[in-house]
């Protein structure tokens, strides 16, 4: 049920409810049945949808060619606790109407930073205690937790891979008031985002020093967040660019090795982004399916990003066949390890209605939803399965499964070769596997 | 002195010499000086110039959109193992007109591969016989040697990664009679190239089984090397796209994550190709340095992207910037561990003058050459290196080195931000770094 | 009803039908169901489907980093004109299979190009006179026809754009040759498609000449097709870049620009493709609605480019939303002006089923009615086009429509928006319309 | 000499001097030497030098991740005109010292933009006055003016191609302001940048009508700016995507398409930018001979983008090589018509010291003068004109100077080449243009 605070933001805008495709309301839901059961699990459980606070309550559609132009009605207050108490009635008047049981968010995403560190901390402490009222009122929760190292002016050459001490110290300081504010709030898990971990020229740049300071500093981070009795996991969120030129984290191969260079295997794993993906060259299923592969499928930040401009345009999902594929790998994975579906997306500058939030968000879940329908029905119903396992066949038994139990040697291959002549040409079928994507969707 | 065969394929072409910047002969080099000492070794030492067996002596300039337009003398023979040796015959002719101490191949650039294996190798051994003959006649080396597993049909859904386990068996004999080839003609290296080693569509690939299988092939292929007293080193070149959609070794922190993974990192470095770097979206100075960071910086295939276009249009390199720019990298990791310069590039197709494959190398030396000269001077007349070390001076001392030496806490960076308050704003000077390179190029 | 030839080629495929979204029948149409009525049209009359000679005949899958993988049943004879009878039997029994009524092809497709130009030519007319055959017989007609001046190493620094006249000449007689044949043939069509019309360096390149150059050839090209009574439309098919480092027309705007700068646009129209429109950077509804702002929306060459790698990979098109917002743009429009949609498409290198290439052309006609069908409904029936008329509404009266009108001065300009004061603030609504396109889907 | 208001806002640093390569004082140019003579002009004349009041006064380093970070000592004052002032008097400051003789500006960064229209054009008009007095004082004149009809949100949905007429009204009266300004300061040329002349979104956009309305609008601009007496040349800025997803005026080809569709061809020409050529997939080269191809070579904003990411850096220049085959267009191209040199870069958000901008700006201008002296120094003493002349020779005589004249039919080039037999294969010789390039660098 709706949790309201002292002012109604969004007027005249009800709960979501699931309708069905027929529906001609716009504000209700037509795929995202969340007591629904797929695949054993009901769709609010596979997908722990969450608000970002940032795009959400935050952000009002500033880009580099121009200022914000949404007024917000939660951003009148002057006196800055009072004005992030606002914004935290509209932060749980959202995500209690569109149903949704997680949030997210950046330390100065709930309170603006003050001047002095001890003074921002006091702030923070003070909306912490509010929003653990917020919680327990309505039964949403916290997905993850996460510092802003990266607006502020101070880090502009970096946070943990600042080359001036006093930064990474600073930064230090922000993350560990941010990872007591998330347990404080029984945060699920927590994020780091580099955002200015990288570098702008590598002229002026010892990046190796750098990058062993990040391992340090995550390792310092989650000493600290253990000792503090943190149970939750740690997600790395790779980004290949910007704002920087370079950032450390490219995409999930990097971020696997940096997590293991740095002995962080057990405690770490990823907050992967559509848009960050397809900005590294990827695709969003095949970042899933790296970070699937090394067990670190961890969280998802679910937008899209425009494929034929270079930045991060953090749109929200509406392009059904790229979810499809991508509920593929989650169910195939069996979903994901301890985080949710992060709604980070925004709407476009120019969507200044209230109402085009909930839209979107009804958009972004639909598109969810109806992926991870159409996924399980080809898993469960189509040839799908049958034939990637008969692609595959040759490593079940024989000489192929001596192979993939590492009992052959170079000279046991070169051995068998001889014998079997020219191997069987055998068609990857790949229109096939498309066309039954599509006849499913 | 220039090693002529019984044709003389380059006729009147000389040997290129150094005639400097000022010398009118296109046909000499302007800053490639073999015997020039620059920080401590001649560049003759630092750049282990090679030459491409595949693009220079094989490359006769198709694409996707016509066949070949280059008529090459060497080409004329029909019995394969007469025409390898009329080919090998101009490879060495070319390399020591070029003045150069190396050559590189894939097995079937030596001679055309037969239709049975066993004939294959047979025609590798006749003609592996006549190159050592060669190499001692003109003290040319083998850089390295590779195996070609992607161009033959069969290898049309991978070759190691293959989902047919008797392709992966047959890519695994190739590899046996190449490392066999290489061990025999005293390479220093043998480079794994995986061109089909990837995915065309995730959709019908399980890349986990087939990301292991490559690390098991791997290590069969080093025990083996090792096992017949092989002891240069392995590379894995690294590469984002192009032939399939993804392939496995993207670029370097991808291939170094491979690397570690499959326990090959005594063995195993890295071999970087400009124009894969670019592709990857990162500078080719980006991947030497990250490279270097591993200890991990092998070998390089020296060539140019085209900034605009997406795919591997592998030309000679031009640019001085970007060379400069990679050899502080270079310089500054102390060259290349077991590698050299290969020219990994191609005369455009419209390139059809056999003299164009001479001018083309001699701008790709001399672009080198004048990058490592810049290099040299701004790294020891310049202001760079102390501007640099400024940067980063806050970790030498006091609780910056207490960092960096892994001794402080978080809450240490607590008290410590605490007590410094707001860090000194401090500008980066990425312009003054770059006027630098530019006043001493 | 199929026609086949003294030879079935593809043995066990009979004639695609309809069967509708349920069948589990893959060698059948779930969505194109061509004598269905869509907005006043069949689905045969609307799309106008042919097959390209050159991918479906011709391509066997060769890429710069290997050769063709696919043996062609119909490739066997020794005799060109021999060999060329059989690929037109093939030919023929793939369309009628297919249900289709149209081919395109270049000149060399249908016959292989010979010595000398006479002699080619003569082998251009026995096998036109023998398509003729196939046409009467099936009632297949040719969609287009256009000549391959790209491939041929003569080619090599473009045709119309050679810096060479005699090349210039040759390209010249090559063009009346398939102007004859698609006259001969009564194709409805002729296409331009430069691609070696444009540059490798522009170091070496007279822009201007060459773009004058071309503008002469396709004037001469056009009087020469209109003196032979043919009344078809000419298009130019826009690319930007591959084979060239530029292509001259790189894409619709560029080529409008062309086409009237030479005063071809009377005659001359666009044939649009996907690939060529994403590589360009645009997306294909885009480079429609450019097209058809001038009245130039003449025919489509349907396939997929892939978002992530940036080469021409001319799949077949799988994506509903992608193609359901360029149909709305093609409704919207009234369809093509002369031309069809060609699947310009190849199945993948490792594709190598015979029956592969009839899925992969199944998925393409399904993508492009289930984008038709969805277009339709939307247009019809959802609050889209009420929207959209609504948000330009201001331009319908009043100063609005004086504006229109061309009746306005600046100073009036002024003048109003003095008295306005600040204008309301109008969301876009992006969020919604994508909605709605999804709701319908 | 330089002309300090009643502060000195940029203490310590006085006029910056040419000073020779060889100086070790990174405040002095190493290359732009104002008065030397170069293919028969002053490099001063050539380049004509502009300040970009945008970067270099109000830029503060925001970006999409966080504020600006630079504290700029002329933005005190709480008045705006006052504010406007200090602007002003560090913008003539920092012309004067670099020794430039140009400034530009959009009109809100003169001074900030106020409630109303009215209050809006009496600041312009106060700051006009005082720009008047500063300009005499100084010699500085305005390159050109320009109107920002992106950056406030009333322009979130375009300005000319806005959906609501109130709005494009409202551009208009902005425009007539601006127009009035740059003429009241001897302006001599005004430039159009469409920012929000686009879509976000193709489904919620009539394309057509909006580009009929800029027509129009540009039109009625041009016409009063003409009633008014303004003599000078009216720029387009192309740019491809961002802010929007496509912008209206994508490259050059693009705009000249819509300048003549519009019949503005008498009075509009091309100001090209760097970092939008390369956005668009072209290089800067391309751009400018397009541009002079058409006669339409207006103008240069001088920055760079980043090769790797895809959004609009907007560096400074510092390649030297990209420089020098722009000059080659610029030189063989006559020059610019009317426009000049903008540095329309910034310095990145990290580099905060005030010194910063000049250093910036000292390498921009050192990268052209360098690439000019090059280029010059190719056209005159290298092989390069003469290859170039030598390969275009065929249509100097014969049959190919009746073809560029047009006296041919196809059916004579049949003939021709019936005649001619097989051309000759003449190779395009890049590498040997790009050795020549490098040589002379």
């Amino acid at each position: 049920m709706a949790l309201i605070g002292d002012t109604e933001y969004f007027k005249g805008i009800g709960e979501i409810m699931y309708e069905g495709k027929e529906s001609d309301n716009p504000m209700s839901f037509k795929f995202y049945n969340p007591e629904q059961v797929v695949a054993g699990k009901t769709m609010r459980e596979h997908f722990k949808f969450a608000m970002a606070y940032w795009h959400t309550l935050c952000g009002t559609g500033g880009d580099p060619f121009g200022p914000g132009t949404k007024e917000f009605p939660w951003a009148t207050a002057t006196d800055p606790v009072e004005a992030a108490k606002q914004k935290a009635d509209a932060a749980f008047e959202f995500v209690t109407k569109m149903g949704f049981d997680y949030y997210c968010f950046h330390d100065y995403d709930l309170v603006d930073e003050a001047k002095t560190l001890s003074e921002s901390e006091k702030r923070i402490q003070e909306i912490v205690a509010y929003l653990q009222q917020k919680q327990e009122a309505s039964g949403v929760r916290l997905l993850w937790g996460t510092s802003n190292c990266f607006s502020h002016p101070r880090y502009m050459n970096g946070a943990a891979t600042n080359p001036n001490f006093d930064v990474v110290a600073r930064a230090g300081a922000q993350v560990k008031i941010a990872l007591d504010a998330t347990i404080a709030l029984n945060g699920e898990n927590y994020v780091f985002w580099g955002g200015r971990e990288g570098y702008m020229s590598l002229l002026n740049t010892n990046m190796k020093l750098e990058q062993d300071n990040i391992g340090r500093f995550l390792n310092m981070a989650k000493d600290y967040a253990r000792s503090q009795g943190f149970k939750g996991t740690f997600f790395i969120e790779p980004k290949p660019m910007e704002p920087t030129k370079h950032q450390y984290d490219f995409d999930c191969a990097t971020s696997i090795n940096t997590i293991k260079e740095y002995g962080l295997e057990n405690d770490f794993k990823l907050n992967i982004e559509v848009n960050h993906a397809t900005l590294a060259q990827h695709t969003f299923q095949h970042e899933l399916q790296v970070a699937a592969n090394a067990g670190m499928l961890g969280s998802i930040d679910a937008n899209r990003g425009d494929y034929q401009n270079g930045w991060d345009t953090d749109q929200f999902p509406n392009n059904v066949l790229e979810t499809t594929e991508a509920m593929l790998v989650f169910l195939k994975a069996g979903g994901l390890q301890g985080g949710g579906i992060n709604f980070d997306a925004k709407t476009r500058r120019n969507s200044t209605d209230l109402e085009d939030i909930f839209l979107a968000h009804i958009g972004g879940a639909d598109t969810f939803a109806r992926g991870l329908l159409i996924a399980d029905e080809v898993l469960r119903s189509s040839p799908y399965e049958s034939l990637l396992s008969k692609r595959y066949s040759s490593f079940d038994s024989g000489k192929g499964a001596s192979y993939t139990a590492g009992k052959l040697s170079l000279t046991d291959l070169y051995d068998y070769a001889q014998e079997q002549g020219e191997p069987e040409q055998i068609s990857g079928k790949q229109e096939l596997y498309e066309n039954i994507l599509n006849q499913y969707s």
